[in-house]
């Protein structure tokens, strides 16, 4: 894959000014496309729009990566303001939109879709707007096994190659993607291959950090290739775990969630002599959920995440700290992200990575409960009850919350008002409570974690009073946030 | 346990009338207590109850079991109709009743002990009402390591030794029991002394078809030592396994609940290429909550439940059937009840027996995950997903419904209205709509069971058209409900 | 529209017993058309049913009325056990289907039109079920406005004329109709046109007791006529006002919906000093729902229903009851059912009757506010806050729970074996459990009401401890339920 | 009121930076008290921030009130941004803190209730936190009549006068405030009278713009009096109305809820012909609830708030865009919120003040329902169905969700953080994403509102396809958002 990728293409774009300040702009057609024509944005006829003063956003608005500043401190990196142009690089009828859905599932992908449809439509004017189906692999794999008199992606898979408002008009209602999805199956010359037959100008494409990664190689191969076709991607990552935006839609739909296991975990703990609730939740690689959940229900005792290791036996240990609970309250709580302890797993099973790269993690929450059965059983004589939850399937499933509805809605505008006006190899992303048009190589570079030395995390340690699990050498200096 | 119970006193009070009418009655204190006081009801000149005409119960109103009848057929079994009776055989100051919950959480279980409480408060004017803690072995185990500063449980058990409307106002609100619950721990002997020294005289004991077997032997004990104590039994199972009862209080909001899974498992299932969402929910013998779960639902490919074997392999097997729902529909949902499957589980593990007496079942769910995934991996190449939920404590946990609240106000009242007759040795129980006290024979004798062969299987079978698994020798007679 | 009814048709089926058993029968198309053609039940080479022993109903299955027996009594008023019977008199594809929906929203009624179709495809392989628009009026009324290119009702509207399990398929999930509905709109002979017309020869109408008086009338006349077409009617109340049977599809759903908006009383009421919430909930002429959620929330001190007259002012009036509370507690909750009170509504508002020939009543919830407020603040010079909500339209519109979509399953299959039977005139209902045929006089000849003198009654007023509003002149004898 | 603020003490603290640099700055005690003792703050010894790196906040952190810049534009106004400090002012066993909520009610009182408590305490040490009963009269006035066996208003307001975290542990589940609430009552000596006769040296005051101004008063009445008393605002306004900040607490919740009203509104009228779904959302001077639960939900037709006018009759009115949706699609669904079309009522009613001062508003969702039928019927004699739906109360009352949880309790943590560093007159609040101390003036000066020349409503007259009801000659210049 990475072959295609050439590294000149993929130099960052950057602006300086007075102040240090700094602005990473995205790239435009026009910066490999000389000459392209433009048009008057379609909007300052639309009636809804007509009466908006300044509707359009001025060529230098930016919006700043840091705002806790100081007097006399720099001013910093700063990202393109995301909305509608004055000029559009596009014609309504010469627009052949694509979508495609990838990864896990997550709160609000039908939101995306269709607000990226309806956008396109009743905005611009766009008609053809094409579905691609199961992820990337859509983009070249035949799906032949796919029977129309079927299920909704049956239907919409037969009726729906082309989506139109009226075709989408209920999705947000249900979770899930109707485009569906798959993990992997990235193969960046077919992809492009088939985006150059099938003649398509403007690639959405929605997923999580190995997604925008493969975005970004398409990307790169387009204009390798001097394709007019836009790049744009909308970040979706139920952990959270995409750096620089503010948070990932569907988060909050998913901590909400998130709390009905707490509250039936802490039900059953409380009813149950020496009974320990464990809820496990996902966060592969950052606990945001865990976190968050924990704050919001103030019933866990414990929270364990990727970003702080723990450890079970002695002083200290976690198992120390449940049996102590349970001598003062006869039950507790536990959360645990998926990825939390993942380095105290066996080592002797040889780690495999599935179709989309992540490690494949075992089941902590299945091991933990095990093990601490067994020392309270063998070492400790104490009869105990462990529940286990793990709702990571009920959580992703559920429709966005209200909330996240109006987020995705300003996600997707953003990505295609950035689209039209020409800008590609994109993210649509909240920065700081504004949309923001951020380069792929700020979304991938790295994974957004919990800073656990940092004070959203110390609030969680003084919520539940757990021990930190951490010596004094642990603790390295972080920026506070 | 068995050898305090004689078998003499547990014989049937049994009455007849003309048509084949049978009267199944329960226990009296008077059948062995002679010449007891009784006293005019309080609740006559209760203000809501003075204007109520033929409040009372009539002595001969009883309710049959059968209510599907020929013009010229039988009249069969009856049941003694609840209610309050003109006379009791309590003064409200005699009264010294206890309530103790026993086995796994039940939606509903808190509504009833508050309804227990109210009921003898508002209705008898009874204000000693002693909360047992954690199940039968509270009656004699000592708590002493219960921190009064704890959560709930710790307040509860430290204040409320003795329950009264006001501290049990808000609890029907929570799931769970206040009063902590426990399997196992039944020892007669050490409970009729426990009951016998604190001068309890109205036992009301919460549980399954073990439980209720416990009571039973504790009535025999009693009525062996000749106390004046009434024992009544409320029955619960979130399985619906009970007897002679139309349903148990907690199973239409644990169908409700598990319909939540049901619906992430559907959406993740139409979002993935060949995707299986499979749903385990309770039942350990008896596939109430997965058959009502699945008619209710509409999204069930196929329902397994402990009733009805099945079989993997071959022609008619799952694995024929799910591949053939794969290839046609690309996704199914699969509903498994726990005990379903049981006698295909690897012999190679030996049977276990958990406190309260029931087989230890291994996890048939994460069983038949790694089993359809080993299969179609293995033996068929084909490229699955697959997305296990186990929702068990979250429906258990779940407060009850309003529908559910109703019931277990009139099942609370019901008990209460016999104990303070003087009935004992009776469970109170809603037959055909309408509530009954029901000799504890007719209630532990068997369980309650989805018979197969019956039309609400079939209508099962109709709406998820999955293969009955059954060969015409496995079908048997029934009678048909 | 009464002039097309012979009264000589109407006349009950009636069969004696032994031990006076009684049969209400209903009718049945060989009653008025000789030599009628049988076939045999397509169900019993369905393979999901062939496994069942006894699934066909035996033409002597009956279902009593009355369930509380004594030894010694007369067997009473019986009815026709509903289910597939082993002769039926239509063949698969003779089979001309149609559904209405008539009246105000209740939960379940998209199940109910679901569950019809679905029966009537897959149990019997009837392919032709049109769907009647906007109620009885659909009929007959040409619908020329409607926009095909509109929302779901226009959807429909224009692609489902002819509905099938495909078309139905989620419907159940969604609140309302997908027939749309309408009050009033009866015409015996144009509708009976209009089945003759089409050549229907299955009539199902689901509705209210004006629904259902408007059913037999088409009954009457397509008897009069000699059409081989049989009528069944599903009753749909939400205001559980339809005798004979156990209780109406929705009803626990709309319970369960009301609880909402008693708990935000109560949150609102105890937030304030001297705070009043007062909540209307539906039941014009009975007060289930309202007593119903009372007995449920628990948090409820004063129901106030049709059925209960009650006097505002002087001793015993409800204003020194508030007034009482608010002295105690400092807040509280009402709960009134829409038809409560009317005799105290002014006279000075002609009455006027809508289209339904429903008395339009006027709203005694926002009346009552008024007259609250004016008493305290005029008459007792007591600064009061009282909080109204009235959640009709938001409990009328959810989808149905679990529980009522099992059952709104179970009368439509029922309905659907009963018309396939060749039974006509008839409306599927569950008497004591069992689902059974039950004549349309039964069903509208008068209202399901709350006792008032019962003990149902009673246990509210107990656990509201409201006054009774009765003096001892009010009480008349009632039957003990 | 006016007379005891003297105006010079309320002069803005200013401090200008380079780049036109300008922060905003909150009082503190040493403003006005000299030679104050400071204290080590007590969280580094607090094992949960032991770990944290740089825990507390530099003392030159400011955030920046706009984030949309240019590269040469001046840097404009900041805030002190909210933290733990090095220092402290107040020993925990010196403060004498209490928390008062005023108004309306809020998802999400009781969170922030809670974390006040519990922030003092487990941060601090503090343990004597007084809960003010029933709003700012509270200070003063008796509260004889309260009963101590009533619920739970009573059972608090007698019990815990002094809150700690055991008595308010479970309070974030339940809607309402436990501390009870009121409108004005605001009298500046007196409650300074009391909050000088307790001791009290820490105020809290959860409220509305009018509560915030009054907190003002107290805040220059105490600095008047040159009292150690630290006044800290959380500022509380379901409407989202206050200037500044983000988005006030509770809003999310609010949105959320209004969605189930939409929804229902939704639901009637596709179910009955020409039908219109009228929903009223609150919102007295500002439309944030209907505008975002608009967006949010896309079931909407028509969205009308109190900062956009609009007419009814004749050409580009209401009137002509209802008929014309009628026509289109048979229903629509119309959300209004309580202040829009104020203008329009009829002025023959005397215009109020209620206690607050907030002009009493006629029921505008009762007037338009009311003008709307009377329109179609007597001008255009057409049978059209309405459906109102006020859910105000029950969108109040519902508990926070996990989302204002977690904001809460960083709303309540800044708030003590601040007064234990000595800043008062300050609110907490959220802007840009980062918790600030905001001086009052800023706060109370105007109210926040929807910006109809800006992109948000644009979005939504895009979504709807409303009319603008304006003419050119309406729209005048606003800054981009």
């Amino acid at each position: 894959m990475a072959s295609s990728a050439s590294p000149e293409l993929s130099k960052p774009k950057i602006l300086n000014g007075p102040g240090d300040y700094v602005l990473e702009d995205v790239p435009h057609l026009s910066d490999y496309i000389p000459d392209l024509h433009t048009y008057p944005n379609p909007l300052q006829d639309n009636p809804a729009y007509s009466v908006v003063k300044q509707y359009f956003v001025h060529v230098d608005d930016s919006v700043p990566q840091k705002v806790v500043v100081h007097k006399d401190g720099p001013r910093g990196i700063h990202f393109r303001r995301a909305g509608a142009r004055q000029k559009v690089y596009f014609q309504p009828d010469e627009v052949h939109a694509c979508i495609v859905t990838c990864g896990g599932l997550c709160p609000g992908l039908n939101t995306v879709v269709r607000e990226i449809v309806c956008g396109l439509h009743h905005m611009y004017g766009v008609k053809k707007v094409l579905g691609i189906d199961g992820g990337y692999k859509g983009f070249y794999a035949k799906n032949t096994e796919l029977n129309p008199e079927g299920g909704y992606r049956g239907f919409y898979a037969k009726n729906t190659v082309y989506l139109n408002p009226k075709a989408v008009n209920d999705i947000h209602k249900r979770g899930g993607t109707i485009l569906g999805t798959s993990r992997g199956g990235h193969d960046t010359s077919k992809i492009v291959d088939s985006i150059q037959d099938r003649g398509i100008n403007q690639v959405y494409i929605i997923g999580g950090d190995g997604t925008q990664r493969g975005a970004a190689l398409i990307f790169e191969e387009i204009r390798r290739r001097g394709l007019k076709v836009s790049v744009a991607g909308i970040p979706k990552t139920i952990d959270n775990d995409i750096p620089v935006i503010d948070k990932s839609f569907g988060f909050d739909t998913a901590v909400e969630e998130a709390q009905r296991a707490i509250n039936a975990a802490h039900v059953e703990a409380e009813s149950f002599d020496n009974c320990i609730g464990l809820v496990k939740v996902m966060g592969r690689y950052s606990g945001f959920i865990a976190m968050h959940a924990t704050l919001a229900s103030r019933d866990v005792d414990c929270c364990l995440i990727p970003e702080s290791p723990f450890y079970l036996e002695g002083p200290g240990g976690l198992f120390e700290y449940i049996e102590k609970r349970l001598k003062e309250d006869g039950h507790m709580v536990v959360v645990i992200a998926e990825g939390a302890g993942q380095e105290l797993l066996t080592e002797s099973i040889h780690s495999m990575t599935d179709a989309s790269g992540n490690k494949l993690l075992q089941d902590v929450g299945l091991w933990l409960s095990q093990r601490i059965k067994d020392y309270f059983s063998k070492e400790r004589k104490m009869l105990i009850n462990l529940k286990y939850i793990d709702p990571t399937y009920m959580i992703r499933a559920v429709p966005s919350n209200a909330s996240d509805n109006v987020y995705c809605t300003l996600l997707a505008q953003s990505a295609v008002h950035g689209a039209m006006a020409g800008y590609t190899g994109f993210t649509s992303g909240l920065v700081n409570g504004r949309h923001t048009y951020i380069p792929f190589n700020r979304i991938i570079e790295k994974q957004n974690k919990v800073v656990i030395t940092d004070r959203m995390w110390a609030r969680l340690l003084s919520s539940t009073n757990q021990p930190s699990f951490l010596s004094a050498k642990d603790v390295e200096p972080s920026t506070p946030s």
